[in-house]
């Protein structure tokens, strides 16, 4: 049996047909054109799944759907969706209604989670806690292979956990300041760059002509000593956020996703170093939590979401 | 059938009879006399086991036992008890010989936590934090009636969440500084009373002759200036804390309990408030973290190790 995977972004829908190990068979993708009515989008989506599935030669178990914003699985409903400008619409019948298929909804962050733990970095794990570095810091949790989604249906949102609590922290676009997101995003490790830029305009740092994540990583890498400063300073408050998230969970995996993973080596090993040192005990603990880079990329949307289907409602 | 709870602690051993329900049926309590050897202690356990279940007309249908430290209830063992000073000592399969009954082992802390949330203060809720605000912040986390203890057996650690990363942050007692611990534990109330009384010694709290955790408390309600801003400053910091949980979660309860947790509503209501303004969303959410006292006492922790009996290895 196979299960399709939709990733449901403000710019692209893309829709896998994703065998029951979570590899991908066939892909498509278009636009989501927006804004237009919800309903056009998922019309979109069924046309998507209908070609997907014209030529295959097994029945299809069920369509999850990873959608930016909140969502009520049980009852089908986007509850509310910034990106999309959707608000309590019913996008689980609607879309059973025109392929005839069982549909699960879940969110876009929690989906790719999902699909690390289950098919990715974190397989076989009993316990993931997966963040993405991006312009904000996304997350998501899963425990014995069932997603942390809360009471509300909002969680996990570990970017707005507060690690610096004082008056003169950063602020945050969520209003409060200190929260791990303006420290451990992509958008803090470029506004750090940017800093020590302009505060040692004769670094290499100083002379870049534009900055990206990766600036203040290949100026390190290159020896320039501003650079080293941005990273060690960046990778620090990596681990602040990484270490609470270690001694609320104790996962066994946390995985980092995102453009700034790609570091790669440079960036995990001096992480796992200062989260040892962190975590109260784990330097010397027989189990502890590895600390890896996602594996999956931008398909771990739409493979979460179709493990989401072939795991069906509980 | 009724099950045995036992919480294990440095000083005292506390057993109980607990019916299906969580209601104590009979209780026994003798000292622990350490330093004793692990097997005494147990035959003493054994002792208070027989005491309470001579006079049963049901069946037992086992033990669990709260301890302090690291346990591994799959294996029964007790890796680590910093409090009993015992090491890899197989507890359950000791008690097991003793008594004949199948026995499960749990931290203390989540011992009551999961007293708390099975049949007190969040009984029947989907999820829930319970926080105990004593000599340090300890916790629990029980997510659909299952205590989260991560893949080390020792999760969940909140107050050793980092919440202000800062150089001249307070030093915590796990090494590290700003941790929640340090700002939102009885101890940390405490220390701001007793800065805040050198600082006004005009105050009532300046002319206090001794500091407790409702010291502040009682001086704030009697319109003394300095115990309000202690007050005011203590309740910021636990919602910080608070909110960093929410978000991670989203619990349908917390929970706090500990001597500070006895204020009621003039830490409650205030707290309710800071935290509804902390969580992005919250304050108009429909669905939102009730925060309350617990109602168990000094007696969740007996309540939860027998539930946990009660509930069986998976």
């Amino acid at each position: 049996m196979k299960f399709i995977g939709v990733d449901l972004g403000g710019t692209n829908i893309k829709v896998a047909l994703v065998d029951e190990k979570g590899q991908i068979v066939a892909e498509r993708s278009r636009p989501t054109l927006l804004p237009r009515p919800a309903e056009a989008v998922c019309d979109d989506i069924a046309a998507l799944c209908a070609e997907l599935t014209a030529d295959a030669d097994e029945s299809i178990g069920g369509i999850g759907v990873g959608c930016p914003g909140t969502v009520d699985d049980e009852t089908g409903m986007v509850l509310y969706s910034n990106n999309l400008d959707w608000n309590n619409f019913a996008m689980g019948p609607y879309l059973t209604q025109k392929t005839g298929l069982p549909v699960r909804l879940v969110n876009d962050a929690n989906a790719a989670a999902l699909g690390e733990v289950l098919a990715g970095c974190a397989k076989d794990a009993q316990s993931a806690v997966i963040l993405t570095l991006g312009t904000g810091v996304g997350g998501g949790v899963v425990l014995d292979g069932k997603l942390l989604v809360g009471y509300t249906g909002a969680a996990a949102e570990p970017g707005h956990m507060v690690i610096c609590d004082t008056p003169d922290a950063p602020l945050c676009t969520c209003g409060r300041r200190g929260c791990f997101e303006v420290y451990g995003s992509a958008t803090a490790l470029i506004r750090m760059t940017r800093e020590a830029a302009e505060a040692h305009p004769d670094s290499l740092l100083g002379r870049a002509q534009s900055f990206t994540g990766r600036t203040a990583f290949d100026a390190a890498r290159a020896g320039d000593a501003a650079g080293q400063q941005v990273v060690q300073a960046y990778i620090h408050n990596l681990a602040v956020g990484v270490a609470n998230l270690v001694s609320i969970f104790f996962p066994q995996v946390v995985g980092l996703s995102g453009g700034v993973a790609n570091e790669g080596e440079s960036l995990l090993a001096p992480l796992r170093k200062e989260v040892d040192a962190l975590v109260y005990g784990h330097a010397h603990a027989k189990k502890k939590t590895a600390i890896v880079a996602c594996t999956l990329g931008y398909r771990a949307g739409v493979i979460g979401a179709a493990l989401l289907a072939r795991d069906g409602k509980e």
